[in-house]
């Protein structure tokens, strides 16, 4: 058997395929030959399930979809507010090759256009770094990312550079402001090789779902990142990703995205997966033509709108209250974030109880955060500052540490109407 | 009993509330001797709780957090595309009260800055409407939303508008360009009474559930707007409800959020809750300083973050996988969004069933989504286009549909194991 | 007898009025029906010499040309200073009615574009004038300018105001920013009636020589303003005076000029002239396209150029140096200013001469400037203290004051060459 | 014997020197540690004198003011419209290291900034040519303007190249857009040795005065460039030639002028001469604090505002009209240009005439143009048409062509009163 997903996205893709505008960015060598007929698409769970449809083996250059990535790199090597110091986090409101800086300390205003990029990735591997050594780190991450060796594209590198003039121009505008300390042309060296990474559209699926997983590798289950790291990277993502057409996409598409001149366009939806589509003719604003189209499709039929209002799981957070023997139990399901913890409470404090004990069930708790634990923990001490005996039923553990504030623990019980 | 939450609410005002720096805005008339220590909070969640603390009774004038509303009433009421022609939706990364307007074809860039939301306001009860008829509707629909009839404070509009020189400056360039029909100081006087509307921070807080739930009163239940206009409504407010710092409020609070000049500032967490606060000193960006730090607070604290990597229930969407006589039980939980239904199809492609029926139970799922469910039922056509039998336990009616692309029908059982 | 001065100009207005391109302002009203085939050329000397051609009896609005007039008066009134706190003078680099204020201080940047013209008007009259006597007080003004009553086309300055929105926005946003203190309304009926003052070409051309000859109306005589006025308001004229082309037009016409949006154009050349034209299709820039082309034409075929290279008299400044008896007389000739001092000093510098005495002889000096006449005095100190005697002759007392630095006064002879 | 004016500006610069204000440029090497007490001032007369006070022989690089002269070199070599291609002629109102595009079509916006600077030395000696031939060309320009051999500090090139992030960050903007196609390091190099080229204030001051004289060295008299190169090269300095100050300038100096980060000051009064300031502090605008109050004194006390209102000779242009025998003697004196010509033929008119032949005398002419005699021509041409005889005395053939629109030559006659 094999899941209907490999034929969603091919249906997908082929939805697309008419959608023949757009154009080569003529002006980068290397770029203007590429095939426009190549069309692909990946999809990768935070479990680390990887699908994919059309030309998902053919490689090309990760161009800008590295920013996000040697960001997240900086700010888990630096921390976010030393990074801050050197780029900001606004929308640029600017097409992607333009000079943006901030007009009183020239920072450039984020790590998504093109002088914040460089900037970023002089902060790699230290300030002192070669270049040589500080591309192989960034190779490696990226490497580490994927879940296997990538390479750089160096022919490809070196054409680019010779043509370089506007990265060049923005690297000796940041170094004649004291952004950057190393040379123009070795920042934009590193930069280009940065840029030369290539990957295939299975890749950047991957790459994205860690972002997604908070981190950790989705399959190999290393930790790359950091939880915060992850999270600080896809808000700068969801709010200056799409040049100059971000709040257009924050409201038609709703996926933190990031694109690149090469055609790719990859999207991260927080906790659940990533995507990554290629097809290389562009629009005018630089993004791939159907690949906005394709994650149009997406978000609008798997809805992944980062603002959808569908109800989440906390309204439906207590499945039974019965009665058992001098037991009140609460059968609890599913997710126990703030929200599920509140509709919980909302209904303990309702209710009046009429047995002894109560017992909290969490047999059928899925999942918890902090939060909600937190909340549980504060709710079962009031119900027993209120005279009721206390219990829970527990037998995965997910409440993790059971004492409560003045120090006593609640009684794990095992099965709920026995002592 | 009380849930902990009021307590909790009362803890983080009482956090914030040596925060005393920052200015009123003096410039304002009747705003500049509002009293800066007046400090409040309220939360209400998509079931209509609703939790507050401190001066949650004060009332004070909405002011600029009117505009995601008066914007959504404009789009409910002419589409989308319609209102884009008189406002766009990019951030602006401009102070809140200048003029910023597309530099080809002069619409203001985004509903959020003044300049867009009188030209929202024009919208509102048809162009041809008189003012008195406009604000009367703005009043009903905002009394709608809090749930109970709000009341302008005329006075403060009459002084507003008095010196509301800006905003007529603004109005004035609008009629000019042709982005608004009505007499300049007719515009003003609609948009400053739109702004006039008394609430209280618990009034605000449910109009923010109100937008959370897809735009379905979370206490009246009403229908005050469709879920496609919320969603679009909360983008809008996610890219460019916070000014100038809009990209650090994304990264550091991550929830939807809009802020008044009055010390209000209102948040959004989509399928979750409505948070708002008071308090009235502003801090160089037009934001309440206090209120900031209030959101920051709550955001860690609660786990609210839109772009958190906490993993969704998706992940444990299989319970169990057991042998019941000929059975092979499949025992699903939580909610099936994509990334559940994923999660179950890749377990059943991986799996060889040794018996001759397959039973997807469905009696654990809180919750489906339309993705979800198709997916489930590919899944099911797949396998018995692979020899097995089918079933489904669905006690809840869960799947809704049960009809399969061949048109016949996936078979109920009722309990597992059986016939 | 007549001069061939006003065929030159007829030939002029004839050569350009193939020129039907351009357009009408539709957007104001009662410019909009104006008779594009109006064309008219007006000149005026420094000596009160008008000559015209074409439809100079043709009353219009007097529209931007305004602004220069009224912008002296203010300078009068105030000192540049105090003006200078109000508007600036540099240049706009902007369209005529675009907002163009100084980032810093919120100044308009200089009084030829709209917000700065309305802001100047204010300041006329002292700021506490009502509407009426200010705008009686300008239009007494341009008339002494004219040297003729000029009257308010009151219709069109009360159809202007009903849809004067960029006006009023602009005036709105001066009056939040503190630079005007009226009303804005107030201020906007001020400057249109202003804008309304109704001028023909010939108008024009004397009031723009009155600006030429240091504020001293040619015909009249009467001093309208001071010299120092006069060139300041040249100096903006000629930075600020002609939009978002103001390098161009010193490029190619390098006169000071001013256009006005019915068609109008002036012109002054310091301490030469005045001219005016008038064809009301405007260019893309809001100037007249005839006009401009009369202009260029002019300013080439009258060798206007203010940057025109033409050696000054002053390299000929000495005549003869003759021998009469014991005297050595050096006659000079033309205007002493700078230029022909020097030419003179250094001619005397280089000489031997051989007699006792030296003379100079003023007889055929035209006109002299005070650092011509001190420069001459000097060098007759040098001469007496190297030995020689000196004296002057000067039948038209040219040099004014003969006492030199040393309190002796410099000998007056009647005939040279004899004592 | 010498002249006062060495004492004159040695009076000038005494009366600056206490303004001890302003900075070194330290961000460029070797300017940082300049002389600040460096004072110098030169001047130099149409005629070739040449004047100076203070450190005149210290020489320093030339910096931008090497920018007007080359500007008019590419002018001279490719004419204005090509030139015109490639760098605008508005004022930019903007410091003078930002990048400064013309926003359609990213042409520089002047060539008096560094962007336009640049672009304009790839015009020189064709755009094939190496750097080395570029920059020799230049030299030998810049030599043949001063009167000497000038040398280039090619050390401090070499070190400034070093440091040149924000002209390499242009060149290779430039470069991106096409604007030039040289290497940026080279374009850098050439334009940096350009303006290291090593001059005095006295060389500065007869490189003015050969623009002032249109383009003929007023020592040497070699015509290093045409008179219209020389009007459009002052008009631009004139217009943008003092960076974002150049409106209040123009208002209160009014002498194009052109200023250099090594403290040089120059400035070009059109047809009369050259000044030349040096003192290394600078304002925060980059210009020298020192040049600036001596331009201001100079323009001020020496009458050289370019929008003086002084009257021109234009009105004493008849000396006297008198009778001999039959002959009615109008004797002509000073420059006969327009404003003389249009004076003289106002008289012609107005006047009846007894005799019958009217005599215009000549021999008191200094100067005349184009313009004046074609007028003068066409006055006689009318006096004959109304039966008069016509004749003029003109020894010095200042009228130069005789010849009448009919083809019959003026009478040219000895002494007025006999035939």
């Amino acid at each position: 058997m094999r899941t209907p997903i490999p034929q969603y996205l091919q249906e997908t893709i082929d939805a697309v395929r008419g959608q023949t505008h757009g154009e080569l960015p003529a002006y980068i060598p290397g770029l203007g030959n590429a095939d426009p007929d190549n069309l692909a698409l990946a999809l990768c769970t935070v479990s680390g399930h990887v699908y994919s449809a059309g030309d998902d083996d053919v490689e090309f250059t990760i161009q800008s979809i590295s920013k996000p990535f040697v960001y997240a790199m900086a700010v888990q090597e630096w921390g976010m507010d030393i990074v801050l110091d050197t780029v900001g986090m606004e929308p640029s409101g600017e097409a992607f090759n333009e000079l943006s800086l901030h007009s009183v300390d020239n920072r450039p205003v984020n790590p998504m256009i093109n002088a914040g990029a460089i900037a970023v990735n002089q902060l790699i591997n230290g300030v002192d770094s070669d270049v040589d050594d500080r591309v192989e780190v960034i190779r490696q991450k990226m490497s580490d990312l994927a879940g296997r060796e990538l390479v750089i594209d160096e022919g490809f590198a070196d054409a680019e550079i010779e043509e370089a003039d506007r990265n060049l121009s923005l690297a000796h505008m940041l170094r004649s402001y004291g952004i950057i300390d190393d040379m123009a042309h070795d920042a934009v060296d590193s930069y280009t090789r940065q840029c030369s990474i290539l990957v295939t559209v299975r890749d950047l699926a991957v790459m994205a779902a860690t972002l997604a997983n908070g981190g950790v590798h989705p399959v190999t289950e290393e930790v790359v990142f950091d939880v915060d790291v992850c999270q600080l990277t896809l808000s700068v993502m969801g709010s200056a990703g799409m040049y100059d057409s971000a709040g257009r996409w924050m409201a038609t598409v709703g996926i933190p995205a990031k694109s690149g001149v090469s055609g790719g366009l990859l999207g991260t939806l927080p906790g659940q997966l990533g995507l990554a589509s290629l097809s290389p003719n562009l629009d005018p604003s630089g993004n791939s033509v159907r690949g906005v189209k394709i994650f149009e499709k997406l978000s609008d039929e798997m809805g992944l709108h980062l603002m959808s209002t569908e109800r989440s799981a906390g309204v439906h957070a207590i499945r039974t209250i019965s009665r058992r023997g001098d037991d009140s139990v609460v059968t609890l399901q599913g997710v126990v974030n703030f929200s599920a913890a509140e509709a919980i409470l909302h209904t303990l404090v309702e209710r009046d109880f009429t047995g002894d004990r109560v017992v909290l069930d969490f047999s059928r708790v899925v999942e918890s955060n902090e939060m909600g634990r937190y909340m549980l923990k504060e709710g079962l001490g009031i119900l027993r500052a209120q005279g009721y005996e206390i219990a829970v039923v527990d037998p995965d553990d997910e409440i993790e540490d059971r004492q409560m504030d003045d120090g006593t623990e609640v009684p794990l019980i095992d099965v709920p109407g026995r002592q």
